[in-house]
Formats: C-alpha cells, sequence, structure tokens
C-alpha cells in the first residue's frame, strides 16, 4: 500500500472503544488522530497508549481537520447525533451497534444518510468472523445447495447488571440484534418474525420487564427458516455456534476452543475446558478484520461492511420480536 | 421371572407391525398368539415366521380368549375402535401412534378409556431410547439445574411418498408429533406452541398443502422453551439430536455413528460415514424396551409406559403447531 | 439356507465358553449339540440354558458322532491335545487363543494340523469387529494409499489377578497376542519386533517377573512400521483404539461409546461417561460375526476365519517380544 | 516493567530468523539492535522491516558492545563457534536447535559454557506451546497420576528436498529432536532408547541413507514409555499430537483447528478442513513465549527456557536413536 494511512477519529473509550482504539494502533493502514470522551480522562488514557489528541467533545474531534473517518463507540443514544454531525461534515462512519433503541430515530436519521453519499457502515463484528465467513462462501459455492434451515445458538456467559438491563432496550435490541445481522448474512428476504422470551433466572429480567431466555423464528420468502435460540447466561461460557442445513448437506460452526488439551478419566472421557472468555476474546480477529474492511469502505474500495441500511433492518426485526414475544403474535416485516 | 409370559394379539403387519413381532418372538415374557390382517397372507407370514394363529379379522383376535395383551400396528383409522374393543374385552393395548388424525374422535374415545381401569399404552418409542432416558434421569439428579431451554433436531433422511403425504395428516400430527412426545418426557407443563412451516423443496408437501420444513416453539408455564426443528428430508441421513440447557450446564445427545471409523485426508479431516439407517435402525434397542416395559404395565408392575394421555396431548400440540403455522398465531393449550 | 444347522461340541464353560453357547443358540445356523466340562456343573448349566447334552469328558464329546464341529473355550494348557484329538477324529476345531503359551508344542501339532486337511480355526475376535473389517476393506480400496505406520492402542481397564498373571505366560503372550493378530489383519510380512516393557504400577506383574506396560514395534518387509501400545489398567475403561496412516490419508477406529450423551459445565466442555464394560460389551457383534465365518468354513464355503498359521505367528510373535524386552535386542521373525 | 528492553543481536536471516526477528519487533521488552548474516542482503532487509544495523560479520555484531543478548539462528554448523564467541564475550545466547549435529563438538564446548556462567538457551520451541504446557502443569498438579504413558504423534507435511536431507543429520537429529525435547518436559530420567527407521515413500531418504518414516521407544529409569511415531509426510498436513497416560487419566492435546468450520454430507459426517500451515503457524504462539522466556533468563529472573543440557540431551537421544534403528538394538544413555 502507498495510500497514507486513514487518520481516525475515535468517540467514545469504554471497553469497545479500547477495543477499537488497540485496532488502528495495529492496523499499518490507520493511524488514531483525535479520540473524544466527555469523561476525558478516558480519553487521555486512550492517547497515552496510542496516540492522538484526546479531548472531552466530539465535536471538536469531528470539526478538527485532521482526520480522515469516526469510529462511534459511545452510548447509544448518542450514536443518531453524532453519525448525522459526522456526515454532515463528509466524514465517513464505523458506528457501533444499535444506532438507536428507537426506530423512529433511525428513520427520521436515515434520508441524510442516504443523501449525503458518505458511506456509514455498522459494527456489526460478527460478520467478519473467518468461520462464518466460510460458511457463507461455501453456502455460496454450492457446497449445501439452498439454505432451508439456519440455527443460531447464542448464549452469553454471564447476565449483564440489573442496572444495564433497565437501559438495554431489551433482549431482542440489546443482544439478539447480533444474531438478527448474522441471519441476514446468510439469509435475505426476511418477512415474519416470531419470538418467545421468558424469565427463568435472572433478577434484573424480572425487575425491568425483560426476557433472560428468548427463541426466535424467522421466515424468508423462499421458505427458508432462521432459528435464533439465546439465554443470557451459560454455565459453560460463552456459546456461539450456528448450523446451517441445506438440500445437500449441512455446515456447522463450532464454539471456539481454549486449548487443545482433554482429559479422559473414570468420570468423563475427553472433556476440554470451558472457554472463559467473552466476546473481545472470541471474536478479536473479527475486530480487526472488521476495520480493514471499513477502511476499503473509507477509501472507495470494494468493501463488506454492513450498512446503516443493515443496522436499520436488524433494529425492525428486533421490534417485531419484541412485538412477538408480547403480543403472541407473528409479526411480518418488510426490510 | 416365573410368570407366564404375555400372550400377545397383534394387529397389523407392516413394517411397524413386523418390528413388534420380532420384539415379541425375542422377548422371554411375551409370545405371539394371534395375528390379525385384513391382508391375512401378511398375518400368515409372520406366523410362519414367528408362531401363532393368523386371522383376517381383528375381532376374532381380540374375542379369541387366547390372549393377554393387543398390540395395535395398523393404519392410524381404525386405532380408535380397535382400542375400544380391546377395552371392552379387558385387554390392555399397546397402539402405535397417533391414536388418531382427529382429535375430537380422541375425546370421544377418551372417557371409555378412563373409565374401564384397563391400561392403553402408547407406542412412543423414543421415550425408551437410552440415551435420551439416561439425559432425563440427569436432569432428575440435578446435573444441569433447571431446564431452560430444551432444543430437538429431528430430521427424516427423505421425503415420503406424496400419496403418503396426502394421509398422513400434515407433518405436525405425522412426524413432529415424537417430538412433541419428547418434549413432553422432559418438560410438563407446555402451555403454548408457536410453529412456522413452510415449503421448501418437496413437491408432494406443496401439492397436499403441508409443509416439508418447519421450527416449533414450545413454552412451559416456568418459563422454559423448546425448540423442535424439523426437516422432511436431510443428506447426511436421519438426523435426531437433542440438547438440554440448563443454568448448570447443558446435555446433548448426539447422532448415532454408523461405524467407529474416521478418515483424514487433504481435503476433509475426521470425516465420519453417514448413518444410513432411519428409525428401526436408530431405535431398535427402544422398540425392545418399549415392550418390556408395556409387558410391566399388564402384569400390574410398576412402569414407564405413556398413556392414552400422553398421546392425546402429543396431538393437541400437533393440532396447535398446524393452527399457529397456518394462521400465523401463538396458540395456548391447556393438555 | 436349506442346510442343516452345524451341531457344536463346546468345551470349556468359563465366561468365554459362556459367550460362544449363547452366540451358538441364537444363530439360526448352529445348534448346541453337546457341551463339556471336567466341572460338569458348568456344562449342565450351561445345557439348561441352551439345549444340548452335558458332559464331564472332553474325549466323550468328541466321541459321540452326534456334533459336526468343536469350539474349544477350555484352559490353555489343554487345547493341543484337544486340537489332536478333534482333528483326529475330522472335527473342524474353533479355538480359543492362544494355541499354547509354548511355541515347541504348537510347532509339534502343526504337522498333523496340515496333514489332516481339516480346518482349524482361532479366536482372534476382534478381527470380526466390524470397525477394523471395514478399515482393512478401505485400505484394500486403496482410500489411504499404502500403509507406512499403524498404531494400535490397546489398554485393558484394570490388571487381572496376580494369580491369573503367575499362568498367563506374560503380557505379549496373553494379552498382546490379539494385537498381534491384528497387526497382522493390516499388515504382513512382519520381519521384526523390538519391544520395551516396564512394571509401573501392579504388584502382581512384579511379583510374577512380567510387565504391566508395553510398547512394541513390528517392521514390514516393505518398511511400514506397526507400534503397539498396552497397558493392564486404564482409568477411563477399556481403551482400544487404531490409526491406520498412509501416503493418501489415515483412518482411525475410536473407543466405542456407551452412549451419546455428553454434558458441558464450567468445569468440562463435552465430556462423555467412560465406555464401562470389557472385551465382551465391545466385541459382543464381533463373537457372532467370528462363529458365522466359522460355520462357513465347516461348510466349505470361503470364509475369513483365521488359521492355525495365524495362530502360530501371533505367538511367534509375542516370543519376539518378550524375548526383545528382556534382552534388549530388535529379534528378526520369519513368520 | 520500567527495565529498558533486551538489545537483541540476531545471527541468520533465513525463514526461523525472520520469525525471531518479527517477535523482538513486536515484544515491548526487547528490541533490534544488530543483524547478522554474510549474505548481508538479508541482513538489511531484516533492519529495513524492524530496525537495527545490519552487518555481514557477526564476530562484528558480537563485538559491538550495543547489544545484551545474541540470538543464533544461523546454520548448524556455525553454532558452536558462534555460541562459544557470545558466551567469551559474556553475552547470554538463545541458540536455534540442534547445538551441532556431532556430539563430540558439543561435549567440546560444554565446558566452557557451564564455566562461563552465561546463560545459554536453546529453542525447543514447543516447549512453550501453551497446551502441552497446560498438559504439564495438569500432570504437575497430579491430574492423570504419574505418567505411565506418553506418545508424541509428529509428522512434518511434506518431505523435505533431497538436498536438505543430505545434510541434515538423519531424521532423528533434524525432526524427531523437537520430540525428544519434549518428551523430556514431560519425563525425566530416560535411560534407554529403541528406534526403528525405514524408507517407505521419499526418493531423498533413500538417496542419503536416511529415513522417513520412524518410531522411537525411550524408557525411563521408573519405568515410563515415551512413544514417539514420525512421518516425514502427511497428507492431511502437520500432524502434532500427544497423549499422555497415567494411572488415574489421560491428557492429550489434538492437532489445531484451522477453522471451526465442519461440514456433513452423504458422503461424509462432521468433515474439517485440514490444517494447511506448517511449524510457523502451529507454534506461533509459542516462539513469542520462547523470546519472552529468554528474556527473562537474559535478566537474571525465573524462566523456563531450555538450557545447553537440554540441547546437548536431545542430540544424546537422537544419537541414541540412529544407532538402534541402524545397528537393530537398544541403547543405553546417561543424560
Amino acid at each position: 500500500m502507498t495510500q497514507n494511512p486513514v487518520r481516525f477519529g475515535l468517540i467514545g473509550t469504554g471497553r469497545i472503544g479500547q477495543v477499537h482504539a488497540a485496532s488502528i494502533a495495529v492496523d499499518p493502514e490507520a493511524t488514531l488522530a483525535w479520540v473524544a470522551d466527555p469523561f476525558v480522562a478516558g480519553a487521555e488514557d486512550i492517547v497515552k497508549r496510542f496516540g492522538g489528541i484526546a479531548t472531552a467533545s466530539p465535536e471538536e474531534l469531528i470539526a478538527s481537520g485532521e482526520i480522515d473517518a469516526v469510529l462511534i463507540a459511545s452510548p447509544t443514544p448518542t450514536h443518531v447525533d453524532l453519525i448525522a454531525a459526522s456526515v454532515k461534515a463528509g466524514l465517513p462512519v464505523l458506528c457501533e451497534k444499535p444506532i438507536d433503541l428507537d426506530i423512529s430515530r433511525v428513520e427520521a436519521l436515515r434520508p441524510l444518510v442516504q443523501s449525503s453519499g458518505v458511506p456509514v457502515a455498522l459494527g456489526f463484528n460478527r460478520r467478519f468472523d473467518s468461520n462464518f465467513r466460510e460458511v457463507r462462501t461455501r453456502i455460496e459455492a454450492g457446497d449445501i445447495g439452498d439454505v432451508e434451515q439456519l440455527t443460531i445458538i447464542s448464549r452469553d456467559p454471564v447476565a449483564p447488571p440489573a442496572d444495564y438491563v433497565k437501559v438495554s432496550g431489551g433482549i431482542f435490541r440489546d443482544m439478539t440484534i447480533h444474531d438478527f445481522d448474522l441471519a441476514r448474512f446468510f439469509l435475505e428476504d426476511i418477512v415474519s418474525v416470531s419470538a418467545t422470551g421468558t424469565q427463568t433466572f435472572d433478577a434484573g429480567a424480572r425487575e425491568h420487564g425483560d426476557f433472560d431466555t428468548a427463541v426466535t423464528t424467522l421466515r424468508t420468502a423462499s421458505g427458508a427458516i432462521a432459528t435464533i435460540i439465546n439465554s443470557r447466561h451459560s454455565a459453560m461460557g460463552y456459546d456461539q455456534r450456528i448450523e446451517a442445513f441445506g438440500a445437500k448437506g449441512m455446515l456447522q460452526v463450532a464454539n471456539a476452543p481454549i486449548s487443545l488439551v482433554s482429559r479422559s478419566s473414570a468420570d468423563a472421557v475427553d472433556a476440554k475446558p470451558a472457554f472463559g472468555g467473552f466476546f473481545l476474546e472470541r471474536y478479536a480477529q473479527a475486530y480487526a478484520t472488521e476495520l480493514a474492511e471499513f477502511i476499503k469502505l473509507v477509501r472507495g474500495e470494494a468493501s463488506t461492511s454492513p450498512t446503516f441500511d443493515d443496522g436499520r433492518a436488524a433494529l425492525v426485526l428486533a421490534d417485531a420480536a419484541q412485538r412477538s414475544a408480547t403480543e403472541g403474535v407473528v409479526v411480518s416485516v418488510a426490510l
């Protein structure tokens, strides 16, 4: 590459912001130019480790004239305004999911994004996991024929704190939204949503009217059915499996092993250690690829970054699932 | 055992009737006394191999005075009348599933069965599979805590002929009915049913308004969710897996291997041969145990045979799934 | 089949004799005619369950004129004389391994067996295991190219009593002898033997100068190498695996599962239950096939029964291993 | 860490030299100060990518006064002299294996190394693989009791060119040497060696009197037996497995997966893709850990780096194996 590295303005320095900062620092095609966080110590800490200029003001970052792209990793309620400001400034955006918890705010933002022509990408990291990509490539190569059933098992290690549950928008908008996007990565033309949600173990979910356990069924126009099985906890750790079933066979993605060691004894044969980590560990490679694909998008090259409309579609599905689970109806969607 | 073998009257000599005849012949606690089939050559053929008296008339068999129990393996539409006749004659019955495709006929028969005190067992063979039983035993022992999610994957090797689809009652009453019973084997108090069915590959399903692909979600009063994933075909053969997920862990039943051999090469590592067989092969052990448990029931001993009411419950769930898939609603059930 | 069942005379009613009696009883091509054991109560017990005439005298059995074949399952020191007597009476023999612990007695018997033309088969049951047969079939079909390395892992669940160790002939003649025959099932032309034996845990082995742990390497004329890894105990139960490695790939036979259930929890993922059983359970199918193949041999049909010379070859290899392990030399053999 | 990074002098810029250069560049505790290679363009290329000063002269590098440690990745025949020169200059050394192909040269160097007190570490990378370390940790924690049998399967993807075979010192000194060290990582007190080597497929091995296939058995003073199974090729790719068997159970290290995807179809169930890579990919993490442990050694901290004497021991075992395979004797060793 003889191009200059893309100068990033990073907004938000929480857990996921730090992941992106590290990805930018490692990628030779990227450089961290500005970091903004109202909690300015967070920004200063990042700058100390990875370089750039720290500020408490995202607006100052956007107006700096020293960045080529904005990476939004701030709290969800700030996303819409920051996308709007960035796009108005002509700066391509990589925004963490979801765009917003309120679809009406997303719809209101949509015309600006579309008319601007400025690229807006959504941070659906799982699309960049090499295993899921391999499955899609092999499906496209005809390895299993048409996909008739897709099963996504997605369980977090432990339920989040009740405080988080309260503002999360609910399990479908907060957690399943990744699985909705992953379903769309394999299956297009989803036309209806049916979801069942229950409270089985988590006091936080019970307190705030959320579900801790959910199963969602998506139907496509061609008759394929995707099933998403969610739980907010998992004794054996982060559980991330998929199974694509087609006319000619099946492709499965197993959980990632934390080691290659297994133990056999009188009690248990071939027992492996539990994974231990969470999404940062499981999808470490995916975050790096996500950034690389976004850089291509910034440079006008062919890119597989999910778009603003992908972000909107996932939220539409989440809203439909929420309504289905609450009202006991199957909900039609037009994506 | 010092008791005399139970003398069986077998009605119906098709594929499943032949399985039962062989089971009776092998079991030292059972003997084949009479065999009835309007297609009398079928009965004579069984008698030639396993002993007993052949007749074209089930009524003659029931009235013979030479049998202790009736095993009904004739076509579904005959089940209700044959159960009624057997019960009236004081003869315990093991009847193949389903009791009938029409729930109203089942409900009409129910008072007679209940008032008679004569044991009526249903042929839900999977309850007797040693693997599923082991899972239930371990759940009851607290191995994984309360079950929060149950996933049943159940796919037949190839779709049945269109002629069969036409009279089958549809995928839920014909195929999923086994999975409904298996779900009830692990989870009681199912209160609602949501199902999605589609036509993806089978001309027979399309011709007769049936589904070839279906996903059903069952909800229990306590909040557990069971998911049943069905397909009428499977390129890699009969697919019969379950996964019980609880607060403390997960129990899985894998597909049965046809051999212990795997092959590794440049193209594929650790590749196993496909199973090849179908339910007769996969559940061979279960059929024998089913018979043994029924014999205990006949003898008044403690038995785990599924009852007439289990047969009714599975049909109620099948009807609910059919309605849910057709009308796009979640259907409440009271079992 | 329109042929009469083969009438068996069974000599020896210990554990393995009972297995053969049951196999004969189940096989429609066989019938149990006479049973001999100096401990006549054992013979009477067998006869009570499976039919036939009991006697304390093997000679009376051989001379009865009412049997078509002899199955020798008596203690090893009696094998040579009983084979000789049977062959002289023109009766085909299926003899449990080994022929004898003393190769000189085997060599002395050999001319009689060869000149008689009477079929003598050896009870190397593993040759009849469907998995090992599948591997051989696939090797012959060219699935992995020429076999370059064969690895046999063979570990018993628990060490035998010290009394048994004392008369067993040592681990190579008693236990590894099965693996030597299995190696010859896949690889012909073995030309040299190198073995290492140690005492690591078993007081009985120590007391009687035997090994409880051994590794044997066999070399063929063409350069293939077979490795046999033995232990007299195994915490996770009977361990019976093989791995055939060739120029184009590898075929592996895994241990048999006792169930299809696995458990995942915080401590251990995908843990299966230990096998539990021993050779009678692991090779149940093999014993039945072994009998069926011997019946073909009796009838003059094509048969895959291992021969007297196979029994001799295994003992030659065992003797060579014993010498190699004791003297620290590589031993050449001419089979 | 507040210590200054260790300044490395790297000698040799072939494939493995480049790996070490990259490791040094990435490790914040290390810096690349000098790079020497008589083929100076190689050194200049490294310097361009990772910094430092390039020279054609290792002597100049050692005498520069600007380095804290020497990493020797030059051809094997140069190792002894470069270790000697470094040690005399008081510079700690990390030397790629083997020290030399000639044990007499190693013995001649040994007094200097021992009397100097300068740390000399050997590049046995597998000791740093997290999986093998986990096995050792669990063995030390008593997870499987005393190790009675250790099985190492180690097969390269493809045989090296005949030119390389010619100067390699033979399969035992070139390839198995890693496995000898790994065996010593788990089992101390090896007292005898027995090896079988053959020529089965490789023209290069045949041409230069080497083996392409080998099995080596090592015996410890306490009676444990290690078996090393080697091949110079493997159709399914780099094969690196171990199995530690003890009184209480077994620990296995499986091959590394290249992806988490498996495919099931009519032909093959659960088939995974072949690994594809070789030692650089399989042991990428191990090289980084190896460097980190050596840095601890340089700094006088507790370190698990294998020593000069470990390098000597592996060569003694290789020589013994070569003699055993050639002469057909078991060879005693005193390490």
